[in-house]
């Protein structure tokens, strides 16, 4: 039968069509990073391997801005490092208070909810942000013993501060879970500095690597608290405390990381390091200025208020009249480019578009600025008009 | 501080060392795998994407040896993939039947009391299976919702026999879920035919791929049973019903698949579809047989009885005398050949030596027992005296 099934397959080595990822993620990746991929795969236990995730340790701790001793890497998506957080910090029957603005704040909700806890949550508009008082307020009043938000809400575009809410948490007794997938790499999260207790990103955003690692990190107090827990975690993939006696100390073995993934993410890593990361967050912010002034040009709108903007994750609005999946399909169609919608209650209202990594730079961005114009005038767009208006 | 930070490293890109893996896993990787991980990343929602995903499903059926629709990837290692199987079809307060001879059976074992079931074992020695009339007599007098047991046990190198225990399971109302993690894409595994309802499996045995994806089968009565499932699963990232939609049908975004290591188990497989699954599980096996009469030539013995061996992974027992860790340790400082040693009650007693993939050729087993033949002598092993008594 077998034999049968191996003649019958019409399959051949892949030639996958080269993108221009201008999507919320996965973003474009250096050739440095495919080229250190092919090198030779060593053990999970291999003092080599060790040697590489000790290193990604150190360079992971610059992006991140924190002195946290545990900084590391978990074998998954940034999904994996959302659930990591949350199935070892969210206990059955706790309380967790959730400021709730976008898709992956209802993602953290519903894992929390998954841990057996009470999830009570400050509800925005997707798009804005809550205030220093509102998420004081909201914390005092529920004393919750963990809060959750997203840094940069990728559904959205929209950055979320936290230092208010890290103080109100630590006064409450709580600990904070920072979602900063989309920020890592792109802007500073500043960890230690905002007061974040545990934080999860992806690899294949402001990193740059390809998709399939999740770095985190855990500050001293959370890991104290985790060693003080009693009860277990549903989840034994995702254990923190197995994975501590894994990447330090004893190397004990847990699960079989896989070597061509740190590989990329050390050398994606070690390129932001010779770029230097404040030189990288700067030259993200000065690609995100220039394509917000060249969308206004055209007279389209930022859905999000200016002092809130993700740098690396852009939300201009779809303008009235305009049919978003066709300006998407002609960019794909015709030029390979990437660019995502809105979903829920944003679909159809606005783009997604990514400006972060090998593509931000200032002759990409022009570039995409202008498949991006014909694209909506291809989607119905009256260019002179709306943007005489839009001024 | 981060440029300060940045300053003080000292880190550039790596050069791994090309090592000989004839550990457990991960094994050698095909050239032709490397290559096509630096071909670029697509999104994790493009056509492309599944395109691959597809593929990768149709080839991953016949190396599996079933028809079952579902049949997949996770984005994690294998232990990933039996928390998969675990946390969907294990549910709190069921019982759970293990038949228990080795290391991953007491890693299921955990899981399942994590999910909140009540675990029974039937126990035996590690490197031992259990017999159809043992596993038929313990399965009807238990009547346990869920059976488990490791086809290709790691930890021993013992193979155990499924057909009874599937058939008394299904007697008995019972799935059955099965760790086919060391012997897919060495061994015929034969789910359809054994009647395994769910097997999980890693990319970096028997396929011969990095690290970092799980393979997952699941037949269409325990979909049916799953879809039937009142309690929702602990784990979001790996809940199967979110996975199906993902993978299937709807598309509807789930996590970021990442593209690179799809199209690394997509070449792997596409390796094993050109040579023929059937040649290739004869490959192994003719090198497992080259192997051992090597071994035994040497006066060494073999830990499991000949019927019950894992071909791909052999355990021969360490010598009387011999410093397991000094073989060990000569191998990989003078040849850069990665082995294991036991654990568990087989500390110290058994080698652990896969021969698969890329390695498993004439020339590669021949030259291996060379180099092992003196490394056993640098631990100490009197080869002519323990040749005559082990004969």
């Amino acid at each position: 039968m077998n034999k049968m099934n191996e003649k019958k397959l019409d399959i051949s080595t892949l030639q996958p069509p080269l993108r221009l990822l201008f999507g919320p993620g996965p973003t474009q990746v250096h050739p440095r990073v495919y080229e250190v991929m092919r090198k030779p795969v060593v053990g999970h236990l291999d003092p080599f391997f060790f040697k590489v995730t000790e290193e990604i340790h150190q360079m992971l701790k610059v992006v991140f801005g924190t002195e946290n001793q545990f900084t590391f890497v978990i074998s998954g998506t940034g999904s994996g490092g959302m659930e990591t957080a949350i199935s070892n910090f969210v206990e059955p029957k706790s309380k967790v208070a959730v400021l709730a603005n976008g898709f992956f704040c209802d993602r953290m909700s519903e894992m929390a909810k998954r841990q057996g806890a009470e999830v009570v949550r400050l509800e925005k508009p997707w798009g804005e942000v809550c205030s220093d008082a509102e998420a004081t307020e909201f914390i005092r009043r529920e004393r919750p013993q963990v809060v959750m938000y997203v840094q940069a809400e990728t559904s959205t575009g929209a950055f979320q501060e936290g230092k208010a809410i890290c103080s109100a948490a630590h006064e409450a007794g709580a600990l904070v879970i920072t979602d900063v997938v989309t920020s890592l790499g792109a802007m500073p999260v500043k960890i230690d500095e905002t007061g974040i207790d545990v934080a999860y990103s992806c690899s294949q955003k402001g990193l740059s690597c390809p998709p399939g690692l999740a770095p985190i990190t855990i500050s001293p107090r959370a890991w104290e608290r985790l060693q003080a827990r009693t009860t277990t975690n549903h989840s034994w993939y995702f254990d923190l405390k197995l994975l501590g006696d894994y990447y330090y100390g004893p190397h004990r073995y847990h699960h079989t990381a896989g070597a061509s993934m740190f590989y990329a993410l050390h050398e994606a890593l070690l390129l932001i390091m010779e770029e230097g990361a404040q030189n990288r967050w700067e030259r993200h912010r000065r690609c995100h200025l220039q394509f917000v002034k060249g969308l206004e040009a055209m007279g389209v709108k930022m859905h999000v208020q200016e002092k809130h903007r993700i740098v690396n994750l852009n939300t201009p609005r779809v303008p009235e009249g305009v049919d978003d999946a066709k300006v998407r399909s002609t960019l794909f169609k015709e030029h390979g480019i990437e660019i995502m919608g809105g979903f829920g209650p944003l679909a159809g209202k606005v783009f997604r578009i990514g400006v972060m990594g090998p593509l931000a730079t200032e002759e990409h961005v022009a570039s995409f600025l202008q498949h991006f114009g014909k694209a909506l005038e291809a989607g119905g767009y009256k260019r002179s008009a709306a943007a005489g208006a839009g001024r």
